[in-house]
């Protein structure tokens, strides 16, 4: 039987198990890429693990989280990864330089290639027919180091577009509807791969965006064919060498299968506060807003900016909203620039800053409670803008930049009929305004050996990871609800992405958006459990979210369910991910009770099924584990960390 | 006998008092200015004062502090100016219009009017013929409010330029020049009036630098006469009608006299952490530098953007280094991006901030440790970086360019000269970009009194201020050096300036740059003295660091001398600032001494004399103060607030 282009691509990356959605399956990884706010770990960690030079094709760590620079420690960061590039043999993309995703689509990405990133937008290069999974740091760095990396056969979610987009309704609407039918879960276990004609009246970029969001569906990733469109990008980027065809096979079969009618669509919103709270703009017309952002991974192309520019171009924003413009790669920034639209951002009122991802993870632009925002940005989970009581949509840049200039919620189609403006031919050159002089290329070997690792004040080590005891009894500290994001257990934002190289201090912000109180009652406690919903870790891949709270003495979470990067993270930290096998025994749980797991060395490895102890309510719950053997090993060492030390 | 510039202004301008230097006089105000940092405790003052509408001619709030936004508050502060601005009839200039000094020149700045700001940079309107004065909040809510300004009759200090500034040395070598010469107390009660064949070589932008930084040299502010390169600017900028000619009489004297020699300057530049520390470039060349800043209201030309450009185009900046650009206000960065210098400045590896303060007032990059920062800013005080143990010079773009592009500090000359330069015609444009969108005009009355003030959380009200007692008894909880900066006093930067709303919280944040226990001990004594040395309180204009250690319990600062603004805005705050007649008697003082100063309600109407005496020591000491009767009478009630309130 034919194989889907996600299947191809797992097929020529195999190096154990069998293609069997649920069976796991080890990848060769040819690419990896690391940003900044998870890449100071990720450079421990390769300390840790003795690595002497990175063994993949290309790696590359980029610096466009942490830019604000409030105080020394983002500079302290990015002077760190810079010797831990030169050290390792990696690329180092300077401050200024852009968003990963984007920057290395540009620059790095290859069809047929597999890349893991510790970053979950990471999937963004399936827009070029790449294998390309978001993952943990620890994941990343053993990428690095040459090892495979493991993970369950996803199912193939086959969606297939015809027809094409009408005016004023782009690509952030597709990926919009996918999650207005489907939900943050939608794609939990499955990489969603696009086919069918309406492919070809995508472009690259277009399929980045649907690509990047894929991760709010819950997906391993999604891929798009590699065709012509992903020839006239590698192109315009003088790559054209680079350029492979990839495409399904005839009689290629998905596991699952949905359809998009592209003429059908219209601009969609999500509400505040998860990217699947989706709505048609129209049903939310007129809503006042006080701050517009553009840019972010999740519209990072030159047409996302030329559109919002041809809109806003000779007119003023509204009085009372910040109109702020988040370039995602400098590259594009300076092809925005050469064509006059920066000037014409300028003169409508924009706030330009620098390339990077600032606002996405709440470095910057933090809106004021109670003022909406909307934003071109793929998540608005709470308080991921960097304020507390959020109100944050997201949004195509049509509708973003229509906004902008009414004060209000605003249909780009309507406001299109109501000043007369035909949907535009966007003139966008036929070639990119390629600058590679902020990408440091790796240093020769004899070289790279010789380098020492720039290690400030706030760069801690890693903390020790002794084993996983016998008994756990120790209390429900915390019960969470559904769909509970990396954001919620281990925030971004200016106050705490300063400290990510700092477990110590960075684990004092550990679930304290849904409850300050936690890191004191956890450090008092002395190991605990925390209880969570469907969908527990959702967002981003940060592994601060198993660290820390782990740090603070977590041993266990038991949940109905678990996001993918997540659910890896607390494998690869020693912390047991354990599922009810009765939904219903998540109700009959409570903060505070005592949870008692017993021969957990005999347990654990037998099998799936495990039994756990209510000691306050007198009741036995039947759970289950996914790891494998593998990983049964890992969380029983503590970790991945502590197992390798021991080989 | 005939008048200098500054004195026409001051006797155009006189309502009370005789122009006698040391003399109190009283001013009309014509013009105010406040910023984001220090403004919105002015508009609670205003809110104080129950004032109905601003009686100024112009009264512009800006907002250009606090532009990071790393989480709600300062979004919430520009939402309360916003409404603060439409409520009393004052214009607002939108977050990202750009820095106030250069913002106001473009659009507001009339030769032959007075001004007072609350911001220290506030004199740099003194390149277009104008009195402008940095003072504190209070003094210029009073102005918008429609009192006087009250100050004692500054010398005047002529300072005659002549002859022409030579290649890759500029505006900014002046003032690091008169630095140089004569420190950062050099300018105490003083204003700098330059004059002479010289000044006619100077644009009225390169004023704007050398009358900005008169601040640095503590001057109560600079003015240069307003002539055809004045009448230049304000044709570019579609004002010509605004142009008046002052000029010096022919038999005008002055108090003081220098003389600068154009020709003879070479490039300059201060070393860490003082703006006077000034040594040629030369002398310091081949010091490795990790990041190079360039903009801020000492620097703020398109000129200045122009020649960084002009050096850095075509070229990259070295790998080592952050190119950093501040672009200072919207207008200049349009006129830069339509130039095309924009995608230069981006290919040469910069990266670009919104237009406004940013990392001069520590709002963003921020330097590592250990590493070199040069920027064209008009202070490198301790800390004021954002980060601790900074290491910041003040230098000329040209400086600034070359050595990011060499990665060392470098002479702009040695670079020229290498690279086989001439020196350019920058081409600039004769009409400047001008777009008013982003400034809100005042409303009109009667819409404006129905307006409501909009006050989020972190808005607090103005603390209590009880009279000042007739008895002191207290401990001396601090002893500091000479040059102690408002920087010192009361931090800016991305962790304190959030809380300049908030008075109670800002004040945890009190001289911890100098003392971190200093906020606990002072609140644990309830009521306190410090004792500082020459100059005390030099740098900004905030009335912060008077109201956040009064609010900890500081009852008065014995000195050998005060800084102006910091001087009024202790008085202003019913703060006791006392002048040692012997400096030696400085040395005798040991920090935990206590102090007692009894009978004040007798001793302070009765004249300048005073006796302290040093209960530890067993000692007593002479001192002054320089009150005028209307603030002693101030002080006496506890500050000019409740003095107002009690009339």
């Amino acid at each position: 039987m034919g194989k889907t282009v996600a299947q191809q691509l797992i097929a020529d990356h195999l190096v154990s198990g069998e293609m069997v959605p649920g069976e796991e399956i080890g990848l060769r990884i040819d690419q990896t890429l690391t940003q900044d706010a998870t890449g100071t770990l990720v450079m421990q960690e390769l300390e840790a693990l003795g690595l002497d030079r990175a063994r993949t094709e290309v790696s590359v760590q980029y610096v466009d989280h942490n830019l604000l620079q409030a105080d020394e420690k983002n500079a302290e960061d990015h002077a760190f990864l810079r010797s831990a590039c030169r050290r390792y043999g990696l690329w180092f993309s300077k401050p200024g330089n852009g968003v990963s995703h984007p920057t290395h689509m540009q620059r790095f990405g290859v069809p047929g290639k597999s890349m893991v990133g510790s970053d979950s937008h990471t999937c963004a290069a399936g827009s070029l027919g790449m294998l390309a999974m978001g993952v943990g740091g620890l994941e990343a760095a053993l990428a690095i180091a040459g090892e495979p990396v493991y993970l369950r056969m996803p199912e193939i979610w086959g969606v297939r577009l015809t027809g094409e987009l009408p005016p004023w309704v782009s690509a952030k609407d597709v990926v919009l509807e996918m999650l207005r039918r489907h939900g943050v879960k939608g794609g939990l276990n499955r990489i969603i791969e696009y086919h069918g004609p309406g492919v070809a009246t995508l472009s690259a970029m277009d399929r980045h965006v649907i690509a990047n969001m894929g991760a709010e569906l819950g997906a391993t990733t999604t891929v798009f064919p590699s065709d012509d469109a992903v020839r006239a990008f590698l192109r315009a980027e003088g790559r054209e060498d680079d350029f492979t065809e990839l495409v399904a096979d005839p009689d290629a079969a998905y596991d699952v299968t949905d359809e998009i009618e592209l003429s059908t669509l219209e601009p969609l919103i999500a509400r505040p506060s998860s990217p699947d709270n989706v709505v048609p703009v129209r049903e939310v017309a007129g809503i006042e807003v006080g701050q517009v952002v553009i840019g972010s991974s999740a519209n990072p192309g030159l047409r996302d900016f030329a559109i919002a520019t041809h809109l806003v171009r000779g007119r003023q924003t509204d009085a009372a909203v910040s109109f702020d413009v988040n370039p995602s790669s400098r590259e594009i920034f300076a092809d925005l620039t050469k064509r006059g639209d920066t000037f014409d951002l300028i003169s409508a009122g924009a706030r330009i800053h620098q390339a990077g991802c600032l606002g996405c993870i709440g470095m910057g632009q933090a809106p004021a409670v109670g003022h909406n925002s909307l934003r071109t940005f793929p998540r608005n989970f709470p308080g991921r803008s960097g304020t507390r009581e959020d109100a944050v949509w997201l949004c195509s840049p049509e509708t973003a930049a229509a906004s902008a200039l009414t004060g209000v919620i605003t249909d780009p189609r309507e406001l299109a009929a109501a000043l007369g403006l035909e949907w535009p031919d966007l003139g966008l050159p036929e070639r990119a305004s390629v600058n590679t002089d902020m990408l440091v290329p790796p240093l020769p070997p004899g070289q790279a050996a010789t380098e020492k690792l720039v290690k400030g004040p706030n760069i801690s080590a890693l903390p020790d990871f002794p084993p996983l005891p016998e008994r756990i009894e120790a209390p429900v500290l915390l019960k969470v609800g559904d769909n509970v994001s990396t954001d919620e257990i281990s925030p971004a934002g200016a106050r705490a992405l300063p400290f990510r190289s700092n477990v110590p201090k960075l684990a004092e912000f550990t679930f304290t958006q849904i409850d300050e109180t936690y890191p004191e009652r956890a450090r008092r406690a002395e190991g605990h459990v925390v209880v969570g919903g469907d969908n527990y870790g959702q967002g981003s891949s940060r592994e601060h979210a198993a660290i820390t709270p782990r740090h603070l003495g977590l041993k266990a979470v038991i949940a109905k369910s678990f996001a993918r990067i997540h659910w890896q993270n607390l494998a690869n930290f020693g912390i047991l991910a354990l599922e009810f096998r009765d939904p219903a025994d998540y109700d009959r749980v409570e903060q505070g009770d005592t949870i008692v797991l017993d021969g957990l060395r005999e347990q654990l490895p037998g099998g799936p099924g495990l039994s756990v102890r209510n000691e306050t309510k007198g009741e036995n719950y039947a759970l289950r584990h996914r790891l494998s053997e593998r990983q049964v090993e890992a969380v029983l060492a503590g970790g991945r960390i502590p197992l390798l030390a021991r080989s």
